[in-house]
């Protein structure tokens, strides 16, 4: 017999009231009768039905979610948070399973039931990280889709021995090659692209880059970058994180740089940030370049910010880039939702018939306000199973 | 006999547990002994005491908050949305004096004790903004004292008849002569500028003047303030709200004027903005402007963001500045605190013993994690007074 879910009264995407059945993790009806017998109803109480948020650049092995507060004192430089975080890490003994399914749990909650988290391979950690987040999305796997970057943090070239631990860590099972600014860092931008992009190719994964070069500087990266995409035939597989070089104020190179995204099929991922240029939404998706975005770190040794709420991030992303009206507003949560789906290749996504059952329940007069309002009382639904109610798990993490 | 409280084990500023005892209004000490007989007792439970927030810029009189859900369609330029604002208004019919007491009670329950309100005054409104934000204030007083900014949002100048309207209001109960872009509404910044600081004159009032003018033309208008502040032995009574022109480029001349708003003591308030050049607030500081922050206009038809919440409102300040170490996102409540005390005039603000009585409970392992977290479980105590318990007032407005 399959498994029948009706969600009664919810409005999809603020639409009016309807009744949606889910028959084996799938929606099988967006307009069904009230009186489904046999399947196990939901009382929608009138809220807004989104799908399930999309957490699309995130770095589950180094929360300190639920540790207490760690005191931050680095320097400004990307090299002392760097150096600061292998010191906090060593000191505070982060274990990358346990933060990950405290981080990952509390993301569910507030109602993402996808994402992709970087997770760092460096000679110091080496493989452990991966290993322990593996761990923890099996374990959190009835509750959330988790999907895995190699990440490079502390370079890829500069210290020998990481590029043969990030092509361990593919075969493993992380399912994306990560880079991370090839000229700041690797002081080396052909070396360490030619080497993220020959492991995409041996192992047939896409790739997200961490980007945080800022102007010529990373305008110069992200043409390296494209050049690479393009040659080696990766249209839709590749994702630039941050990039704020797209915020420089030189317009006409932004918009070439943009039409190349569009053209190769490369996404951004934006988080919104407040004190540094950014990639400009609206004109982005103007052009046809898919935008996701992320919380980035929460809580860990880099920023004491972030709660893991995606309604929060799409509220941050519209006032980063001046949204006020309805129309943008709803643009940043796409962002968050269908932007995130692209981005991580998921198939069946959203809240047509035969999308999987993915989905956040959250009141709202209208999309728009439940983004600017953040409600904590939201229900989720993971493959047509209820995994959250009123903000709260309805059942522990294995 | 004295009318005495006693909050025990509480954490100043999140320092150790201590006992504070309040008489009539007043700190009287803070290590005061646990069994203080005769006293009103609150259980502080751990939590950090913060000096009251200080709300030092919003828009009381147009908050839709509380009104269901405004959907936002307006145009980008300033002028757009000032005439869908006054097209808004005429539409909704909304009452100054029940939304203030709306958006203030809100304000009151997430920990503000004292606020500037700008308030409208143009030839279509007249006064009644002004008389409706007095009739609320008055209803509020027990609770939250609001200082009241008699705005010429629509221009001072350019509306023949704004200005008599102006004189009035500071007549009828208004304390602060306000201002608006000298160059870009009024087209006349000479005249306006005159206008303001003449009434400002007449009155003996302080001034607050809107500057969203960005880059050279904003820098102009300010260096115009600057003189006239100067000229005129202003110093100490003149704030420029947003102020975006500190955050263009040219650092040598932010550098120049940075000094000069320090030689005159002028202040700056800033929302943080992340979608406009903001100023930048350690600079400010560390030169000796003092600052203060705001939520500007809370869901209303300028913009549908806000929430009234000034731990909120530090987190953004934060966020726009880069702040990542504890000392500088205390900076960033500083800001929201003492800042706009100073701004506001208070005298006897603080935790010290003499100060009023005008205190915030959040729970919190340091002020960072408060500001970072921003609990919605919070107490305000007003003059010595219990006036809101777990995020809602103890009592009704009348």
């Amino acid at each position: 017999m399959p498994r029948e879910l009706v969600i009664r009264n919810v409005r999809p995407a603020g639409a009016k009231p309807a009744n949606i059945l889910i028959r084996d993790g799938i929606i099988a009806e967006t307009d069904a009768a009230d009186d489904a017998s046999g399947a196990e109803r939901l009382d929608g109480e009138g809220m807004l039905l989104l799908p399930g948020l999309v957490e699309a650049h995130t770095h589950l092995d180094k929360t300190l979610w639920g540790m207490g507060w760690l005191e931050h004192t680095a320097g400004p430089g990307l090299i002392d948070r760097i150096e600061n975080e292998r010191r906090v890490r060593r000191e505070t003994g982060i274990d990358p399973e346990r933060q990950s399914v405290r981080l990952a749990a509390r993301m569910v909650k507030m109602g993402t039931t996808h994402m992709r988290s970087h997770v760092d391979v460096d000679t110091e950690v080496g493989l452990a990280g991966i290993e322990g987040v593996m761990a923890a999305r099996e374990r959190l796997k009835a509750i959330i889709d988790v999907e895995i970057v190699a990440f490079p943090q502390s370079g890829l070239l500069v210290r020998p021995g990481t590029l043969e631990l990030v092509d361990r860590a593919l075969e493993l099972g992380a399912e994306v090659v990560g880079g991370l600014d090839p000229c700041a860092i690797d002081r080396d931008p052909k070396g360490h692209l030619d080497a993220v992009f020959g492991l995409a190719g041996k192992h047939g994964r896409p790739i997200d880059i961490h980007l945080h070069e800022p102007g010529e500087m990373g305008a110069f990266s992200l043409d390296l970058i494209i050049e690479r995409t393009h040659a080696l035939g990766m249209q839709g597989k590749v994702t630039v994180s941050h990039a704020f070089c797209l915020g420089m104020p030189d317009t006409a190179q932004v918009d070439r740089l943009i039409a190349a995204l569009a053209k190769e099929g490369i996404a951004i991922m934006t988080t919104g940030p407040s004190a540094s240029p950014a990639p400009p939404v609206r004109k982005c998706l103007d052009a046809g370049v898919v935008v996701s975005a992320g919380s980035d770190g929460v809580r860990d040794s880099w920023t004491p910010y972030g709660n893991g709420d995606m309604l929060e991030r799409a509220m941050l992303v519209g006032l980063r880039n001046g949204f006020r009206r309805d129309e943008d507003i709803e643009l940043a949560l796409d962002v968050c939702t269908y932007g995130g789906a692209r981005t991580l290749g998921l198939e069946n996504y959203g809240l047509s018939v035969g999308c999987a059952a993915d989905l956040l329940l959250v009141p709202g007069e209208t999309v728009a306000e439940a983004v600017i309002s953040r409600p904590a009382d939201r229900t989720v639904i993971k493959r047509g199973r209820i995994v959250a109610r009123r903000g709260e798990l309805t059942g522990p993490v294995n």
